[in-house]
């Protein structure tokens, strides 16, 4: 059972949504990681949305580049809560699909985050806060994870700081 | 019959559009104007455009704002021409719009034409013309169309001209 | 208790997140709504997120303007999902606000939505959809609520192809 | 007897329009795809257009970047439906050629596609919907080629969940 | 016989482009001013370039909105300099009209200067510097006009200044 | 004597604006091609425009990036012509250098041209443009390399229609 | 003698930059508050950064819409800090004097504040904690005054949560 | 002790911004260099800026990408002068990072230089013109650095107008 899904629009998405696979294995996560168009696929998309909710996924990740239909398209479909990852796939270095994802309508809100990669972590991390919300132990691995970064910084500071040879 | 359709996302873009279907009819083009959402009624949509298709509808037009999905939605459901008209419906003046209908990918084309009321007209100039491939009476509606432009041109030269009183 | 808090940077942005509030009392959703600003009172804010998320608080949201730092300051602060609406507040038409608010780095999401109004709407929406990953009665709102968008785009359509007197 | 004309302002476009012509070539449509611009060759660009619509030309496709003035220029001289393609051709990364291709002023629609490849792609797609509603055989292909999505869509998810060696 | 040309894509655009006319008067430099369009009237376009550059016209200042082509379409026509003004007429700002005017590809050069009345006002002064390389008696006129701006600042600062009563 | 000089803020910027060199020695047009700030060579940039006007320069083309002021700067010490080649020199990709060049309050025009190479080549065709208003031989020549144009882009179509090998 | 000058580069910007002056007033801060050009009284600009310099003054504000050239001169002529306002003045919302003024090239830095009222307000508190590096009685007040921000904060929160009537 | 403090959110910002701290080093301004985020250290920020400040340190410069909320967050804890390096690190060409550190609400103003290497010498300078007001050692030096500029461009002038080999 997949508690989270994530749907590219495009294999040559995928390897900017890849850490967002990833971080969510890291974090223990279960979830599917699959490719389904809003337009290409419509169908497939529909037919997934429900398959994967009717067996128990609770979140849904889109990434999809240009005019980016498919979080928006998932959202019309679920009352789960949809993330959206504008990915920068044009001339348009992602202004596109980051409107295309971010302004949607009232009623059918997708949680968008960062351009790419960034994102892509970010769109796990916070799939991860929702579960967290019913789930003590990941939330407990949340806050391990987040006490990590500031020794992180604090490692980054003293290579930075460290006198060159 | 219908030979064209115009679908409106929200009451809120009627104004807008409105002289989209004031052409149509000037033009003597049978045509369905009515509000349907990529996202509210993703199945209204649906139904719309097989049942309209099935009728004899032959250019579909879709005017939204923010993330202008319905183009889009539209075009993944017919392999009829579908126009879009992106609406200014949000702070960002339309970019978003514009961005959301023009950015299709390969295989779902969105002839898109500029904001707001300009947009509007031209969707029925273009839906026009395209009927006019195969209507010989419309295409020569549309030349006698064309060749006023050039009068009213010179209309506006003498007013501007003209000395003022 | 507080199920949700949503802040607002300062009081000139009620208005526009006011609707949020609103569709939060409508979902029988318990809710703070109040001010508190990222920089003209760090202290408040931090302590304000660490008693509501002590009370039971699960999700924030945050309204905020020009660099909308708000939402990005109280998900450093906690792990519970944080919703950013970005407000259109000076002449960049709220380009500012949006980069702002959903740019955010690796590990601290911040779940963007729409400019304004409709993103103060989504926010209630998208809190709602987190909320009732565990709130089995309130995923039956949700969906009783989507239920009656298709009947009012219908409404819509009847009054927009009505004859007009 | 070409049934549709591809026009690009410059050599150096070619490689980006070449796809347009190629699923053109696909999907058994006689074409010319040659070379012509608004400004240094505007009286060849008319003769052109009069010369092809003569012997039969039902669309014009035009590619351009930076100010690109060529589709408007097309439009002004034919009532055939005219496609722009926006090429990304100057440091702005396109947005000078999308807004010089699609916001044209009433009468004289283009109808734009997205840029570079992806647009030059729609243009040819958008072509053959068009030429389509008056050839069954064409609409057959369309559909044909539709069918085909969904499968592709499908062989994509197979490669991105196979288990990596 | 006018020494320079104004020409105006549409009557809406006059309020915006008459300081540009008011300001050649004010110079003492002859000139026509008046409504043509490069689509909707390209041979009228065409035959007043021709025509005003017989007849001794310099200098052609175009102003246009949205995909504003005018002046593109004036400088493919003549090797007389043309200065071309973008009108703010869509929703995008001016940004269109802006890009449509100024990246205009190599050898079809259009002297923008800034948006709307600005801009109005400095296609005449441009103008009336260009006329003035061989007209010794309106550069001394300019050099005057120069010398009186230091002493309207200072005017300025005096009423700035002053105390308030 | 120089009839132009071309100013490049830094060496830089050589490689973008030689073809504007080039082009002014094509064409027989006397020039120098220095380099001067407006900002770490101000008294250089003032004294330069004082001297060259004194021994005859009629038209002033700058080329600068980022925030582009020294066309500006020229123009506020010249009643002579200036035109300004904005240069993407920055992340932005030259949206700072030509907000910066062409929107000048009004008294101070300076003729903006496109970004970058196509600008450069520009910028000497619009100062032959000026010179050839009072140097008929110049304007005989611009008109012989305007009728060139169409024989190249015939040519090119040409090389792309031949039958590939 | 002024320890601060606030120029603005032209009458029409008063409004957008007076809470600058008083807020300066309001902190004991005295200054000049004038009008100059960079292009239209470069001369005077000059004269005044050299006069007020020599006479104590220590921080430069500037105000400029458009293409903003005055905080640039304004920094080419003194190694005293200067603080840069852009203003929206044209239909561009102040992104062309937002890019004019922060993007300068090395050697000439201006501290770019946020756009209009924003900007202007906080051109004062910049230049007071500048000023405060070396005045410990401002640098109470500054102390002081930040801390009533949490105060207001909390009672616009009380505001806001009090039961409506 | 050090006078002024560089922060940089990553490891990945260090190559864009040694510029900063090579350039205080030759203007013999004691410093620090180091690591701290936002977001991932909250608290190291927190705790660095008051240390600093208690130790002396008159100026902090802090460098960002994406949502940069870092120079946000050290300004609503210190009445110091805070300067902001927007850092390009997202598909968005640094507009997100340049938005996020310039338009800050009043009471809080983030002195703002350039994008990337011309913001970080740029900071460098401008905290050099603060420090100087109360160190003439220092004031000398930065008017000895000015005077070096204009020979820098004559040099520059030279190399390009020396006649190639």
């Amino acid at each position: 059972m997949s508690r989270v899904a994530i749907f590219i629009g495009s294999l040559s998405d995928e390897e900017k949504v890849r850490p967002c696979s990833e971080l969510l294995s890291t974090l223990g996560i279960s979830h599917t990681f699959t490719v389904t168009s809003a337009h290409r696929s419509a169908e497939r998309t529909e037919k997934l949305v429900e398959e994967l909710e009717r067996e128990g996924c609770q979140v849904f990740i889109c990434a999809a580049g240009m005019a980016a239909h498919l979080a928006g398209a998932v959202a019309a479909r679920t009352v789960k809560p949809v993330i959206g990852i504008p990915i920068a796939a044009s001339a348009l270095n992602g202004m596109d699909a980051l409107l295309s994802t971010v302004m949607m309508p009232p009623g059918f809100p997708v949680a968008t985050v960062a351009l790419d990669k960034a994102g892509a972590r970010n769109a796990a991390w916070l799939a991860a806060q929702i579960l967290a919300l019913s789930d003590p132990e990941l939330d407990e691995r949340l806050r391990a994870a987040r006490a990590t970064f500031a020794a992180e910084v604090e490692a980054a500071a003293a290579k930075l700081e460290a006198p060159k040879a």
